[in-house]
């Protein structure tokens, strides 16, 4: 690290996050463009996702996007049904989206092989265009993220959630969501200072919370509690609106920190809900985005705009990262190396 | 309560999963039949399945057996796509597994009728037979485990788990799973009765704990992880063995418990790198099921056996229902009825 910028390099990362959209939007929009034609040409019944973690989370996010926008099921395989359990596929006619910023872990390459014999086409979203995902991929979109040094991802994760919203868009031929993530690497550039300071000191002192959301905020929710596991030791969980209230509420208790995204689509008024249920369990509950609902009860955390439900719950993504990494650091960890683990996942 | 027995309504149901898993493959037998030969005829590119809670856990371990077992992909969808979203499904040839004890969430039901008129079959679990979703469903599976007074679900989610391999075991003609389902009912009410007590303690005495668990045994550890939540206020979350390794084992301190599901099949080995990996993170694992590797590491908690890996994680299902009721007690709970919660989720 540069003895004159004490920033970690996650914050940094996550601080060119609009550069690596603006960059994957134009010089992976032909790759971007070519995929789209592939799926209107082969019109799926269903599109196969596979990956981990925080890809994993960006692939969950492609499912939810496509699923309300256009009603075809995106099913999550486990890599394992292929590394492991070595059982033929049955995806004939299908494609099956594969996301690996590093496109080496060796489940997720056997994964696209099992795949491509069981018939699926296989597009690939990853950071190293010369890595060997690239290689079995019938279709590759770089993700144009650049290096990432921290080995918690942000920025290539963030292009990633950004890539299966252009392959959707330009897919289903969606102006809207185009429009919307033209906007998006400004929105992402504004969301790094977005003032969510209130949120530091609550989780900060804190060993446990709940992240929530709903619809396509849910894998937003994932990710953000898998940045505040591995980089500040905090056990965060993530869970849907819509399970929360039937169970796990239990574990609320005066004061328990809950973050809830709250995107402007068909889910928000769910959302208000759920935050009023947990408020009321005496959950300390801070909301991302603009919740009705009585503002003594919440706080409301800022979210740049970008003109789309999905593209801002992209910004704030970015503004949690930029905050994650201040309730590590005020934790007593260096969010760049978690103590336990590496950058390249070699699971088998 | 009856006055002359203490146990908790949960300890009593539970014990009751043997008799109840008996009674569905014996009067619902014809149903599953007639589902399987269903699926047979319809040859379906995937199965779709819609559920909330512990049913949905039963769905996701209908998912990964499947998946495993024939490779035909299962994608789970959201009640939201429906309820919430109203998007237009395109399931055209598929089947949809919906599973709900009651039968009468609102947005299951939404879900099965859009599903419907996208395209798909209709299967349906439920316990009430005469409930809105068995009138909605092509087909219906009556459960057949008989009333359930416990808020917290329990024999009725363990004749979901035994309904979904029975459908699988007729639909692919897998005589081996048959076979072992008929041992299910008499390894169940061995089940009740394993000595899992080393567990009870560290799990009383701690705020936060993980559950893994890797492929089929992946569903058991969300399910797991639910009970502790709603019944025992305590924060234990699942995890996949594959996943839990690249972030979350961060959260592991000195002494933190973790209850592993180990069953006997090609994920095995990679179950036992992630308990000693946990373990040397200074974690105290409990295994269910016949871990190799050092003894000293871990705590072996004993799983009846039914002679196939699926039905036996059904089995340590049950051994930790009947654990975590004591849990519940223990840390000043009465599992029946956890204070913010009720029985019919009616989520919209």
């Amino acid at each position: 690290m540069n003895a004159a910028n004490s920033a970690s390099w996650m914050a940094r990362e996550t601080a060119e996050s609009g550069d690596a959209v603006a960059r994957l939007l134009d010089q992976s929009g032909n790759a971007i463009r070519a995929a789209g034609k592939l799926l209107r040409d082969l019109d799926p019944r269903l599109v196969a996702i596979c990956a981990r973690g925080s890809s994993n989370h960006a692939a969950a996010f492609f499912k939810y996007a496509t699923e309300t926008q256009i009603g075809l099921p995106v099913v999550p395989i486990g890599p394992s049904i292929a590394s492991v359990y070595q059982t033929p596929l049955r995806l004939s006619g299908t494609a099956m989206l594969l996301i690996s910023q590093s496109g080496r872990s060796p489940d997720l390459l056997a994964m696209a092989k099992a795949a491509q014999q069981g018939g699926a086409k296989i597009i690939a979203f990853v950071n190293d265009a010369a890595s060997p995902a690239a290689e079995v991929a019938d279709l590759t979109i770089p993700l144009q993220a650049g290096p990432e040094k921290s080995v918690a991802a942000t920025k290539s994760c963030i292009a990633s959630m950004a890539a299966g919203l252009a392959l959707l868009a330009d897919w289903s031929r969606d102006g809207v969501l185009n429009s919307a993530l033209a906007e998006l690497p400004g929105a992402l550039r504004a969301a790094v200072a977005a003032d969510w300071s209130e949120m530091v000191a609550p989780l900060v002192a804190t060993r446990s919370a709940l992240i929530i959301g709903r619809g396509v905020g849910y894998p937003i929710a994932m990710e953000a509690a898998l940045k505040l596991k591995e980089t500040a030791s905090l056990h965060a969980e993530p869970y849907s609106a819509a399970e929360v209230l039937h169970g796990p509420i239990q574990i609320v208790q005066k004061g328990f920190p809950v973050l809830l995204f709250r995107q402007r689509d068909a889910a928000g008024d769910s959302l208000d809900h759920c935050a009023a249920r947990l408020a009321n369990a005496g959950a300390q509950v801070f909301v991302a985005g603009a919740a009705n609902g009585s503002a003594k009860d919440f706080t409301h955390l800022p979210v740049a705009s970008s003109n789309h439900p999905a593209t801002e719950l992209i910004s704030a993504m970015v503004s949690c990262y930029a905050t994650v990494d201040r309730i590590a650091r005020a934790r007593g960890f260096d969010p760049d190396t978690p103590p336990l683990l590496k950058k390249v996942t070699e699971t088998l």
